[in-house]
């Protein structure tokens, strides 16, 4: 069985053909040009769609994008990078097109999907998907089907509050996930610690532009031994922590997956993770929890684009 | 359709035929007499059962009671206040005493149920009852089925952290919906705030003995126009808002049905919370936001059990 993934991109549009048993088969990536126009845009995926099905029998399309999707995955709003998309039947104007059926989804429930089909997600019934990147999104698995809520807006998980006094995210709310573990409040966070240490190796690197401080550096001084460093990582791992006590005490969900760039430090942000978990979670809710990271490379959006043409059409 | 519905508690084993359409039609109320033993307790609410069911036909028997339940409602761990109880499969227990299928719930789903079938849950499809009382809890209900999780611990909403710095709760969790809502902690936090004015109505009248005074006195005082009790409401409503946004960021459900004890403080409590909700909620989740007060009056438990009962077998 095999279906068209397309992952819209503010950048770039890649799309590929994906079999169900052996992944991508056959791929394109093309710059995005969305300054062009929302028309424009839609009968260029059009088009690489009809030259990917050329030679291939698909049952339909999956398509990955920013932005908020509705339940029936065909409308997206507002997709941030895609000016001109205010409200947008994207799955329609793409089927009118190409004779395909189709639907999208948003990048967060997308990672979730292409998890559950091609990633550790293939074991579990339940699980939630925690991408840590630029923001904190996630998707949420319930008996091996992303879960939607009433009116598909559902996962926002890097919006649940852990400290109501806290900082504000980019959003209107203080104190959440994202505030504490997005890429770029992380690195607030850390620059803060590191100027009050200018003997540290971090502020020699850094102290000249200080946005230049992405938590790979974190990751890779951690494992040079850098005590600061550590402490950064352990501190927002232990954020992690609560918020994942706030998931698991919410839906009783207990697998984990993290993923997203921020998620590549590993156990310098999962271990801390853990001891709060095994501290302020309710003892019940702790059997069988695990958290696992996942990294299904830079084709991971068109395997779950896929996944979504899979569990609509087939 | 007729069910048997029990509603077994620290202090009375309440039971009763319940009719769908026409609510409760018989029912009965004794001790439990816990201490007497599990075997004697199961063996008196067979008992029970038998003498209802023996002028009418039914299609099983639902019950409520403390405790964790499983996923299949069979099994409950740990209730408290029933001594010997660490894990009993208490459906199995009623049904071969009884010949007739059993399903066991904790109260705060029970709570949901009794919505759903017999309270303004009638009106949704998705939506989560909070139960504010001695403690806080919760049901989540999708697509009108209880959620239950994989574990079917779902919807523990009083343990959901706000603030991870903030009081502990009973549990070991800093900081949650309970330890601010939960009608001990409510009535604490009351407390320090009126010791420190004792010029106020509430000083003069609970000062000898600040552990008589509960939440219905601050809603009296608050009618009354005593600035100090609409505060103190207000605090606590405005942390009702903060957990309704982090349920809400989740699990894209917007209808919250509020009942239990504190939530008879009624707007006292919710306007600050919609205050709170409209400032820092997500934009796009605002939309068709809705917080009802329920009351179902002192037989919930027991609509709430034969709920089960209907959704088990019917």
């Amino acid at each position: 069985m095999k279906a068209v993934a397309v992952d819209l991109g503010g950048t770039n549009i890649k799309a590929a053909i994906v079999d169900k048993e052996k992944g991508i088969i056959e791929q394109t990536s093309n710059p995005t040009h969305a300054e062009l126009g929302r028309d424009h845009l839609l009968d260029r995926i059009s088009k690489t769609i009809k030259e990917l099905t050329s030679n291939h029998d698909v049952i339909g399309v999956g398509m990955g994008l920013p932005g908020m999707v509705n339940h029936d995955q065909t409308i997206v709003r507002n997709p941030p990078n895609l000016p001109g998309w205010e409200k947008v039947h994207a799955a329609d104007e793409i089927s009118r097109r190409t004779n395909l059926d189709c639907r999208i989804e948003n990048d967060a429930n997308i990672a979730a999907l292409g998890s559950l089909h091609f990633g550790v997600g293939q074991r579990y019934n339940d699980f939630i998907i925690i991408t840590l990147g630029t923001g904190v999104g996630g998707g949420i698995i319930i008996n091996k089907k992303l879960y939607k809520g009433t009116h598909g807006m559902a996962g926002e998980l890097g919006h649940v509050i852990l400290d109501y006094h806290g900082p504000l995210s980019n959003s209107v709310t203080r104190g959440t996930v994202e505030a504490y573990l997005g890429q770029k409040f992380l690195s607030r966070f850390a620059t803060d610690l590191i100027m009050q240490q200018t003997s540290n190796p971090l502020y020699s690197k850094f102290h000249r532009d200080f946005d230049k401080l992405e938590p790979v550096d974190l990751t890779m001084e951690a494992d040079e031994g850098n005590e600061l460093a550590i402490e950064i990582l352990r501190k927002s791992g232990e954020r992690l922590g609560y918020a994942i006590i706030n998931y698991t005490h919410m839906l009783d969900i207990r697998k984990y997956v993290l993923s997203g760039g921020v998620s590549r430090a590993g156990n310098w942000l999962f271990e801390p993770a853990r001891d709060i978990i095994k501290k302020h979670m309710m003892l019940p809710f702790q059997e069988d929890l695990e958290l696992v990271y996942e990294d299904l490379g830079n084709d991971s959006a068109l395997l779950g684009a896929a996944g979504l043409a899979f569990d609509s059409f087939a």
